[in-house]
């Protein structure tokens, strides 16, 4: 069952070794399908270069495995909890990217500080609360993911406006309509986190923040209705 | 039109994610024709991996498609501006190479720090100003394009001895007397950029600029009717 | 004579280059058998891309060459007192892989700073005694591996939920099961200092290390008996 | 003439590159032949992907070209001072590697701050002096080969047990018996002035460097007539 489905979610998971952001086994992938409620996801702990289409896990949005031979990612309760609460997303990205794992370790936002962020990124990447000792001892990974709404609905975010968040002490989360969507913008993350981080040392004392109007001319120039980057089919 | 051109312009543009320069569909280049007064750029928001020589676009001094069936840059009318104003240069490139964007979002110049920097470029590598809403709700991209102008004026400085410069919350521009020396330009602009953020954190008391003598030396070196480094035909 | 574990010895020694963890010939890698009491160990100096598994060196847990035209590297001793002491240890590396190296050179651990950390090492990766003038120009590998013991015991560290120590002035070492883990133990302690190093330089104030419970969820999330991530193989 | 030795400082120099100590067509690479007192160098200015053995330029001490027809780097009377100074050394390399520029442009040593360090350097790798005006007006690469000379007799080092150095506001200089070697040491200062950074950084009030005792170790254990490190044939 959705085969097509399986090899788009291989090609996003393979597109994170490919793109420098994961060590070892770690990261993964998921694209849902909305029709039939079910998202597949990679299989836990499988090497990259291992990895096959057929590897791929279905489960259903309440994380249970429907097909598949392999233990789905550990970190499946998270995505199906966010699949759960926003609709409009359509694919998830966990890695532990290096500069994004740095600010997440660090507990602070990755900032709107350039027009690199705000091409994808309308607003600071949150930072989402640290979990409490109730939380990780409970239902750790879907806990994770109550974090990650909790932060949006408090600060009163849209995510499809700002499609990322840092876990706190573990790291990045991105998302999109779709899974190489998703893979885009935890792409686009690691960079500004690099790039935010040299500029924090530069000039400790300014105010990173691009002006207000800079980042809605940036935001818009690629998305909604009057977007006017690219050819028109993005 | 202008087919000798296009290749030339694609090689330029292909040479960007060749020496690490972008992320994603990030940046252009572009490269003119004066004797038509026209100029081929990449278009916009297009996957280097599928780029192809015919997909580049010819625009005149206006910045109005002449031939090509994609969208020019968005950035398009900054190089046209900058073509209109400056008529010594023949080829620019805008980046978002992330050690010279670092600097642009600290809203510093690159200083001109060793004989790495002096080579290329005959002084810091200003930053333009922050453009105001009005320009930036206005016609964005021209205005972008008349900062970079701006501070060449203010600061008296040549454009073809500095030819570089730091769009404010953005990221680089580049430029020379074709669009490969304008790459080779933006490649020396994010490898200076990296070297002065470490000589900086390693001795910030310092100024960091070398001697007035040092900097003519290594720049006439290899610039003008003295030069002596390479092979003549420079 | 242990020709099949030759053969794995080199190919793990060959994953140091593949992940970036040496300059030149620096580095070795050892694996046990703990039937004959030998060890298998990369020759001094030689150049990885002139490698091949013949050129494994066998030893015994005195250091003793018991086979082979080489010489064994020349921390051979501070792998043979390792395995002397801890007999669980079954494979080593030794790196100056860069990260790593600077923690080294800094005298200070590698903190728990986040799950990434706490997924390999069960607290921070300790950092030996700087070696005094007596046992540098005494037995100085020897008591390089004497340096490393003692940390683990005044510590009451379990060298195998901690795999891995800094040797002060020099550089990591790290081990595991066998060869292999003890390779991906020293791929994860050198992203994890680089992570804690840009986590340190963007939050100099805060404690960096994540609450316990944290770290005894992900740890054991993967070791021991209740481990979930992956295919139950591990 | 000396076509074995084109080659030799053929591959030398490609190995500039290959080890990403260079950026367009900076760096180059010498070797002396001591009976004939003749030098064969890198032409000026060439791109590496273009270079053959034949475009390599024979030239005398003085730097004057015997054979080829390209001109010399124009680094050569840099080169040829060395050779003329120091009859020990065989080989040369000048790079603007990107770790060991910001030492130069900061104006500091390359502390001994480890292991890493003392098994190529017995000791710090110095700066030398600022050039005066008068010095970079006159015969520029001259006087920066007695900028070198005179830090080494001014503090009383042995070139061959330091084979490098960084001269002031600009980059480094290696040295050795041959090219080849000369090669492995600007790999090792890029190295260490990597590591050393990001050691400054984790503890910026340590004295960095290691003790006497254990810079006397590692340095003899691979050098002189007790080494014991690699095969006896180093």
């Amino acid at each position: 069952m959705l085969e097509a489905l399986k090899q788009t979610v291989y090609e996003a998971n393979m597109a994170l070794p490919a793109n420098n952001l994961v060590t070892l086994t770690w990261g993964n992938v998921s694209q849902i399908d909305r029709d039939s409620g079910l998202f597949v996801i990679k299989p836990s702990g499988v090497a990259y270069d291992k990895l096959t289409p057929a590897d791929m896990v279905v489960v259903d949005l309440d994380g249970r495995v429907v097909e598949g031979e392999l233990n789905p990612s550990s970190d499946t309760p998270t995505h199906a909890y966010l699949y759960r609460h926003w609709p409009e997303v359509g694919g998830i990205v966990h890695t532990h990217s290096k500069w994004a794992v740095a600010f997440a370790q660090a507990g602070i936002p990755v900032p709107a500080a350039g027009t690199t962020h705000a091409d994808t990124f309308y607003g600071d990447v949150p930072i989402a609360d640290r979990l409490t000792q109730a939380e990780v001892d409970g239902d750790y990974e879907l806990n994770t993911g109550q974090s990650i709404v909790r932060v949006f609905d408090r600060q009163h975010l849209d995510p499809m406006a700002i499609p990322g968040v840092l876990t706190n002490d573990h790291g990045p989360f991105t998302w999109g309509k779709d899974a190489k969507t998703a893979v885009q913008n935890a792409i686009v993350l690691d960079v500004v986190s690099e790039i935010d981080f040299h500029t924090m040392q530069l000039n400790p004392t300014q105010d990173l923040h691009v002006p207000q109007y800079l980042l809605d001319r940036h935001y818009f120039r690629k998305h909604g209705a009057h977007a006017y980057y690219g050819q028109g089919t993005h």
